[in-house]
């Protein structure tokens, strides 16, 4: 029986969780990672211990794989572009190119007919300056890459001074975007296949604390055209990318129920942690059928439920939640609880969907 | 943060998915297995290469673990005493003892209040032949060691011939057993706590093929006073046992609702993989908790469900499930398909739970 064998470039939880799916299904799972010992390559047949662009490193890799994939959408761009001349590797690495620049996304999804927040790039302070008075003052600075939990980030309020603030975010290229009234954040996880075929998750509704993903609720107190509109602009986005794998595109919903896309990553995605609790299929399976080319799953859930993340010391609150009904925990391998690290997940079941 | 590490000995299917369970709550696996690269290794944090009864290996893994279990009952006594004195080794190898010797068994099955077939010892041929005769000539002959999934067995029927039949089974230690007229098969996957606490899942009706389990179906289609009675029973065992961790015990039920105790398994059990699919503690999380002493989870189904063995070739049969709706696919990661192997197994949800 031939077994196929699936290359993992990053080595965190969602590289640990898609290992985990790898196995269920008879692939046999490689992590590439610097860090020794990560969470993901606990789970995986074994791991290459290099960077992300280390070349002899990602040589090796697609020599050992029939299929490479990432579990962060930072991977260098030259890294995966090197490795598709020797392996095939899916997502597609437009899809990385196009995340890993706030500008480019944005442009990109906007080309897509997908609505985002207005945006300026921002080279200079000059550049700051001119679009904060187009937008009264007020908007969200931000790097144009690398950029992600809410770091390297700064929001203005009418009268704010902008002072300085080029520099302090290191004088790289940045974007400054408009403010968007929203009643609501949701997300959609999306799913393509090499055959072209996608399907989608139920959208969560999504509750950041400190620019961290804190809760997702499914469902999401949403109407059915909001959530016809997010699942449209996942098939425009992954169908204009060619994509092949599980891509996630957050939005926030205004009150007027017009949905505007904020940002989107090109890999499983925290907000379908719940899946593995309140779906047959999880997202992680999800992944790793649409880039071992099985067909892609029924993406129903039978429950509703709500993921709540746990950052940092609150792994602590394990010991209770063990003593919970209904509640699935899901912990990721890692020994020190930095604060803002995600250390793992728990999703407890509210009742039967909705 | 304190890392607590499981010796698993076995490293087939179940000690794999007892470690993907350990994994997603923060404990570390080690297998101790002679074959490398084992279906429980390539998901364990590291693999002892060495016999079960290899000292100097059990030694390291006591060293290296906090607790110890196993996955398999045939797991040598003398190594899990031996381990014992120096390590934490849950379930108790008096468990080991009662289910590895079919006489033992049924006697301490009686002792607990546990009815089971009647039976003999048989340790010759004028045994058999007088058993033979106190049963009308019908029964079933069993080494009263190492036999499974329907090896190591000869079905008399009256007027059968026994002549040889002793030495046929290799003049080991039999017994035999009378035939015991059922309507169902069911089996009870119980848990008991370091605490003492027991939970129990719901009971699944069992349909076996060539002596091996092929579908287990929850709901059973059995009362509420039978489903009493094989909790009942795991109530007693277990405690009879001060038993810690998740074993199973499989039932005859007859056409008047009687339940006679056929055998127990003291592990996870092949009957309880469809709590992965259909509740939120599979069976394996729930043994984990056990030894690894978190609370017990709550056994609580949300669906119903068929769980059904794929055996040898069935694995073939992936490519056409993987396009079902509710159906949720586990394999092992053997690459050989020989006929009687236990390749996987899949569980499809058959609606929401009755």
């Amino acid at each position: 029986m031939k077994t196929t064998t699936i290359g993992i470039i990053g080595g965190g939880q969602l590289g640990r969780m898609l290992a985990m799916a790898a196995a269920r299904l008879n692939f046999r799972a490689i992590i590439l990672e610097p860090q020794p010992d990560c969470p993901a390559a606990q789970l995986a047949n074994s791991q290459i211990i290099a960077a992300y662009d280390d070349r002899p490193a990602l040589a090796e890799l697609a020599k050992a794989c029939d299929v490479v994939t990432f579990e962060f959408e930072n991977v260098p761009v030259e890294a995966v572009r090197y490795l598709e001349k020797l392996v095939s590797v899916y997502p597609p690495p437009q899809a990385l190119e196009v995340a890993q620049d706030r500008l480019t996304e944005k442009q990109y999804l906007n080309a897509c007919g997908i609505p985002t927040a207005d945006f300026r790039p921002v080279d200079s302070q000059a550049d700051l300056e001119r679009a904060l008075g187009e937008f009264g003052g007020r908007g969200v600075l931000k790097t144009r890459r690398l950029g992600y939990d809410g770091k390297g980030q700064i929001v203005f309020q009418a009268g704010d001074s902008a002072e300085g603030a080029f520099a302090r975010l290191g004088g790289v290229p940045l974007i400054l975007e408009s403010f968007v009234p929203f009643v609501r954040e949701i997300s959609i996880i999306a799913a393509r296949g090499l055959d072209g075929k996608i399907e989608c998750f139920d959208p969560p509704e999504n509750v950041h604390r400190n620019g961290i993903l804190h809760t997702s609720t499914v469902p999401a107190a949403i109407s059915t055209a909001v959530a016809e509109r997010a699942r449209d602009a996942a098939l425009r986005l992954l169908a204009a990318l060619d994509y092949v794998g599980v891509l996630g595109i957050e939005f926030f919903v205004a009150g007027d129920d017009t949905l505007v896309a904020n940002e989107i990553a090109p890999r499983v995605h925290n907000s379908g942690h719940w899946t593995e609790a309140a779906a047959i299929i999880s997202q992680f399976e999800q992944h790793i059928r649409a880039v071992g080319n099985l067909p892609l799953g029924d993406p129903r859930r039978h429950s509703d439920c709500v993921m709540q993340n746990l950052i940092g010391d609150e792994i602590d609150e394990v010991a209770a939640l063990a003593l919970e009904k209904d509640v699935l925990i899901h912990l990721y391998g890692k020994t020190e609880p930095r604060p803002g690290r995600k250390m793992g997940h728990f999703t407890r079941l509210t009742g039967r969907r909705s």
